[in-house]
């Protein structure tokens, strides 16, 4: 792409760039707009940008997210993204729906079910809207937390309601392929309940977490890298929370009470094995099942976890192997690798600062586990198990 | 230091190499047992070890954690480090204190209170026992997750008892300082109420946040970075933490009914928020701002948190990468870097499912930053911001 000048110009590249996916209007130019524009820009498709802040459009608009229109109307564009926040998000779809007669209407709220339910009740036209939501964000917002790979790998879920056109669901899944996303297509219910539980929850408890460090005094200078994490997505925008919660009233509090009820079988175990009175050795023992259930049951969730972009769990196995001290071993590692026609999925290294010595752990699809210890075998490197 | 072959030689060895620390024996060889003699091997003192598997014994040994006692017997060593499981600490610290009468004694258990209590009914000799927690772990236990910087940058907490000796606890300062640790020094119980808050109530929701994932389906297909970080800790040995909440019962208790209380007031403004009844605009107000509160005081707690090691943020920097697809990429990359004299600390590849292209992320130290970029260049690969 060479850098653009004329708007004529645009106009006819924008249409004729990518005859796939048509001219494409982004509505709000926060993290998630201004990185569907950086990344349709990286794919050779120019968007055309528009947002309530002339501020945040103009910033989006400098970090090559897309062309500014001419004044709020856009000529019939065929694909329009609102990726505005999601109070006002039913809002704006009812809008561009029938100011663009002829456009597909997706957006990108968080919550599909509430969105749904207010577009029927302005009688929007729903043939021609798919609800949207790419699973990806990150705790920074505005444009410029945007970036063009932030869909790359993470799913993008489409909730077409009854009369929505198969094509336009089409047309939307051709979207979220171009940005690197995965479309999967599921009922706005199902995913609001979904995200209640990968989402929602955590985000809450997350809060819960570090709110507790507020009555801590200088216990803090003791925090790990454990609290830092589950913490981490505590420094989200209040704000925007609020809106996500409310709209997900229904099954964000069934799995806030289903896990109030976990921990009231904690705090009693625990309570149970306070310092305060006698206790029995049977109830010690009942306790410390009680917790250990509590612990097991955690772990089991934490593995049905999939593998860090897939689907498969199970299907790679990790081999760890101890990288020697020698200059460029790495280079000579995966020279070897790739010889051997291993794939390597995911790795990691953790090298032992002072020396050059690491400790590297690749994950490749289980029938490939042998040949890649062979390689290891020939390269006389020590496998642990 | 060159591998040592005769016992007779470590032995003088072990008590010349450093007159600060002396001769040190290591008793428990898991995680925090061989990264520490891990981090004393670098730093050119030379432990030995001990620990009731000779499986992880020998593990340990041939990482490079120290020396092989003749038997269980070892003459006169100066500092003992106690690195077993928890619930076997005081009985251990027991049993060290009286075989070994000039001994300095420490231990790494993470809760100190308990090991106290049961030390003062053996009538132990607290004069030279100095009971220590390390705050550095990691999901991973056993010899094999032992890392010589484990304890790099982190607070080591010293709880010295009424009868302690000062010099006993400058003592295990010394060491804890040798290490690249921080010591600070606070009463058993001070040491208890911290990390209720900052490690054991993390692990807590943790789990149970995790344990929602069991009910979930295949929902969990659409889990992003929030839910993977709030619930790694939860992957963590049940074994272990059953025996670490039932010893710190007491706060532990505190803290889950403060956060039980919080979360009461967020599941009755979410209930408030549901749609089962209507609700007044001044009843949805307040459910919101019960809410948002809840939200703000999460952003609060999570600003208390120091930065990442404590001491040195920023040292590193991360330059992700886009690796193409072409055979031996990864073969071609590390064989570069290694011309190009830059060390990597730490890397993580993210493979993108269908194709052989992954995001690749590299550790350096800041300096070797713009290194480590022109390398990418020179190979013409793609840097993310």
């Amino acid at each position: 792409m060479s850098a653009a000048t004329g708007l004529d110009i645009l106009d006819t590249l924008e249409v004729r760039t990518d005859d796939d996916l048509g001219s494409i209007r982004i509505v709000g130019t926060g993290l998630l707009g201004t990185s569907i524009g950086l990344g349709l820009a990286r794919a050779g498709v120019r968007a055309r940008l528009h947002d309530a802040s002339p501020h945040a459009l103009l910033l989006a608009h400098d970090l090559g997210a897309g062309d500014l229109g001419s004044g709020d109307r856009q000529d019939d564009p065929d694909l329009i993204v609102v990726a505005t926040p999601p109070d006002v998000t039913a809002a704006v779809v009812v809008a561009e729906l029938a100011r663009y007669p002829n456009a597909t209407v997706t957006d990108v709220a968080s919550v599909k079910h509430s969105v749904l339910r207010e577009l029927g009740e302005q009688r929007a036209d729903l043939r021609r809207y798919v609800g949207g939501h790419p699973m990806a964000g990150r705790e920074r917002s505005g444009p410029l937390g945007g970036r063009p790979d932030l869909f790359e790998g993470r799913a993008w879920v489409l909730c077409p309601a009854g009369p929505t056109d198969p094509a336009r669901v089409e047309h939307v899944a051709r979207l979220a392929r171009r940005l690197g996303a995965t479309p999967r297509t599921m009922t706005a219910s199902q995913h609001d309940s979904a995200v209640a539980v990968v989402s929602h929850l955590p985000q809450v408890m997350a809060s819960l977490v570090a709110a507790r460090l507020n009555d801590a005094g200088p216990s803090v200078a003791l925090a790990g890298q454990a609290v830092r994490d589950v913490t981490r997505v505590a420094a989200s925008d209040p704000g925007l929370w609020v809106q996500i919660l409310a709209a997900n009233a229904d099954p964000v509090a069934d799995v806030l009470l289903a896990l109030r009820a976990d921990l009231d079988a904690v705090v009693a175990a625990i309570g149970a094995l306070r310092g305060a009175g006698p206790i029995s050795s049977a109830d010690r023992a009942a306790a410390r099942i009680a917790l250990a259930g509590a612990l097991t049951a955690g772990n089991a969730g934490r593995a049905r976890l999939p593998g860090k972009h897939g689907d498969r769990p199970g299907a790679y196995e990790v081999v760890t192997v101890l990288v020697p001290d020698s200059p460029g071993a790495l280079g000579v590692l995966f020279t070897a690798v790739a010889r051997a026609g291993v794939n390597v999925e995911e790795l990691s290294l953790e090298s032992l600062p002072g020396n050059a010595r690491g400790v590297l752990a690749l994950s490749v699809l289980a029938p490939a586990r042998a040949a890649l210890e062979a390689v290891f075998d020939t390269c006389g490197w020590r496998t642990l198990s």
